[in-house]
């Protein structure tokens, strides 16, 4: 985009929206030009709109389509792929003004707007007895429209499904500024194309999300939280693969070696570093039985120590402690995150092949993983003062892609494709699935203004690698 | 098509495909060319492939494609929307020879080509202690491949989920022949557009599903059920609202007076006709408790009696008594079959309305309803032998319909549109999103071949009114 480009966007935008909505100056842009993912190719943005009704957006959208500058939709900032950042100026809709949340609690249903953060959905829903259960570790500060770009997961998934099995309805905008409603309040409805479920993860490319029905379900009965710790690592998976073959726990957690250990330097709870796995798993249901079976399945696979606990709060400490594993890591240096997963037989391949990875290029790789799922998190440390580390590094994690491809996997499971690994995309769903997902982003945004660059490939797209490098 | 179309498209597919896969004889045709909707506009086939292979079905789109043959999937023939006849001479391509099922029990997946039914894929499930919790009535009968062209429904759906939510990866034929693999044997998987779901219900106009990768779960735990009878409508609408709330039923089926009566007359189960209306329930968690909670909601709302067992025989027959209330209302003349749904809080309002529209019309509707989703089955008896009764019937079932979208709902739950309510989806989903889902058949579809006239009105598309009258 030009320099006059920009000056007429700004002018249009001012003069359509009311004020305080359109940002310009470089000072306040530059906080819209990263998220999380801190991709280093990440340009300041155009002009930023910070919408507070459905209205704004479309205003904006239609502003932008008319002068073909692209559009970036943000919610909170708090992704891990660089979805809601922009290789190229453009305007940023952010949504974080929309945070209102209504909840019915006869039809057990959320209607919120694309800026509520989940922890306020969760708390607005409990209220009334009821639980929105999608829990990404970021709850507490990322929002639901972010949920929905990438179908969010979390930990208790394995049992009570991600962000996608929550999704009832839609508000979205579309790239010709139109607004749509899909779907609605109803627990089931098989009229017309499941377009909710296609807006679910599609990370902006199709339209932009400005709120959502949510379904909500009775609060979750009492749970148990059992920790075991296994002194080999293969012994773990094969717990995991045993236990989720008969029991349907609510969470499914595993750290290894390296992540217990910086979670023991960051908080001192007396882990056993000598450990080279630990699972922490909670059950709701099957009563003292179910949670005995499955600590019983723990110690015939070998776990050194295995602790089971009805105990609410310290269950929740044990959550934390995994929680804290991304956190205690970041302290260590910068980080490249991985985010593939795998069928859950091939859990135990990839974890080991990671290790094998790690040792081979010389770098810290830890793993954290929603292990009943087979969502795996390997974490790659980069010394950012070292460029042949670097180097080292990012060959780590571009095998870490290719294992999981070879193991049947994905290479992402729940933080979205954005611009991180749009490279990766078409040899990972292979080239007629990939040109089928061309095809609908084309129908539905035919002059591809709509956040350009994620998860598909656009003109400036190309590696992590290449960016950092 | 003309006649000289016929015979081109049959040498064609004759010379291409192995012995005994083509049929085309009129009396093997006549097999083909109603579904269980009993569409009476339902042309004879042009041409049947009874595919053995997914290279088959390829070789028939190819055939079909290159002259202008549209092509109607089918799978055992069992839908109620008209999705698997057609109103002009078509190639039919049936999946009723395609039934391998293999069961991985370590990854918890069962790949199925997609003529498995569903009955079957329950069981082999089972040898490895597995389960398929989809559960339509017909699920002794119906094909996978059918379950997933209209995302099937049924009984332990309002604890467990529908088709849809069961689906990790599918095989399919688009309508340029190529055969594509969305998805696999993953349980979170964000890359790409969630195009596995898109497929899902999407009732044979965008691809032919041949096979599925299916997500399995551990058998389901041992459930109470409970039987109750209310003197009055609302009350029991009530009563399922406070359950729902606080519990998780993994069963919450509806049956009003003429249900129940039709169910006596034809079983002699000693069931109470003075009653108003039925609840049968299940629920697998939270022990004797939960059961004791759900059965004192029913009292406090009246239940003339309530009745619980733990005894897994006695509940099937209770469940046996929902599945048999459509075979028994079909003894009592033709039926016009409903599937709308409404919000949950809405149930009781909609319920109230089908009695009021029935006694307007002066016909006999009964209702069966998926309580707990807001899904409901109203049927409305015909006598084919009374032009008169015909109209009135037909006005009735016109209106339910648009008394569940005045309330809120969706025209079908999980029965599909087909052709029988294909008119009716435009106003349904409103303009824009109807406008958004012609776009993506269209960009899948650009021939307009595949299954022309079901869920989207084609050329020769319109309402099961008019096809009868």
């Amino acid at each position: 985009m030009q320099l006059s480009g920009f000056v007429e966007l700004r002018d249009a935008l001012l003069s359509a929206l009311p004020e305080g909505v359109v940002v310009t100056s470089p000072e306040s842009l530059e906080a819209y030009r990263w998220d999380r993912a801190e991709d280093p190719r990440a340009a300041l943005p155009a002009a930023v709109v910070r919408a507070e009704t459905t209205d704004q957006v479309q205003t904006a959208v239609r502003i932008a389509a008319s002068l073909g500058v692209p559009v970036v939709p943000r919610g909170a900032g708090t992704g891990l792929s660089a979805g809601a950042s922009s290789r190229d100026p453009a305007l940023v809709i952010s949504l974080e003004r929309m945070r209102d949340i209504e909840i019915d609690p006869l039809t057990r249903v959320a209607t919120v707007q694309a800026g509520a953060l989940n922890g306020e959905v969760k708390r607005a829903a409990a209220a009334h007895g009821l639980w929105y259960p999608p829990d990404p570790s970021s709850y507490e500060i990322c929002s639901i429209g972010g949920n929905i770009a990438t179908n969010a997961g979390g930990l208790c998934c394995v049992k009570y499904g991600v962000t996608a099995d929550y999704v009832l309805g839609l508000t979205v905008v579309l790239a010709d500024g139109r607004a749509v409603t899909l779907g609605g309040p109803r627990l089931k409805d098989v009229s017309g194309l499941a377009l909710t479920k296609l807006f679910v993860g599609s990370e902006g490319t199709l339209g932009i999300v400005t709120g959502a029905v949510l379904r909500l379900i009775p609060a979750q009965p009492p749970k148990t939280t059992i920790v075991a710790i296994f002194g080999e690592l293969g012994a773990a998976m094969d717990a995991v693969v045993d236990i989720t073959r008969a029991y349907r726990p609510s969470m499914m957690e595993f750290l290894d070696r390296a992540a217990i250990a910086a979670i023991e330097d960051d908080r001192h709870m007396g882990l056993d570093r000598a450990a080279a796995a630990m699972l922490i798993m909670q059950i709701d249901e099957g009563g003292p039985e179910a949670a005995a079976a499955v600590v019983a399945i723990c110690e015939g696979w070998g776990a050194t120590e295995c602790y089971a606990t009805d105990d609410p709060d310290e269950g929740e400490q044990f959550v934390e402690a995994r929680r804290a594993a991304l956190p205690a890591f970041e302290k260590l240096g910068s980080l490249l995150l991985e985010d593939v997963g795998v069928p859950v037989s091939m859990l135990g391949e990839l974890v080991l092949g990671v290790e094998a990875i790690a040792s081979r290029h010389d770098v810290i790789v830890s793993v954290a993983a929603h292990a009943g799922d087979g969502n795996t998190h390997p974490l790659v440390v980069i010394d950012r003062d070292d460029a042949l580390q670097q180097r080292r590094a990012h060959a780590a994690y571009d095998e870490v892609m290719a294992l999981a491809m070879h193991l049947g996997g994905t290479i992402s499971g729940e933080h979205g494709v954005g611009r991180l690994k749009a490279p990766w995309l078409e040899q990972s769903l292979g080239r007629d699935a990939y040109e089928l997902n061309l095809r609908i982003k084309a129908a539905l945004d035919p002059q591809g203004l709509l956040n350009p660059g994620a998860k598909f490939v656009g003109a400036s797209g190309s590696s992590a690698s290449e960016g950092i490098e």
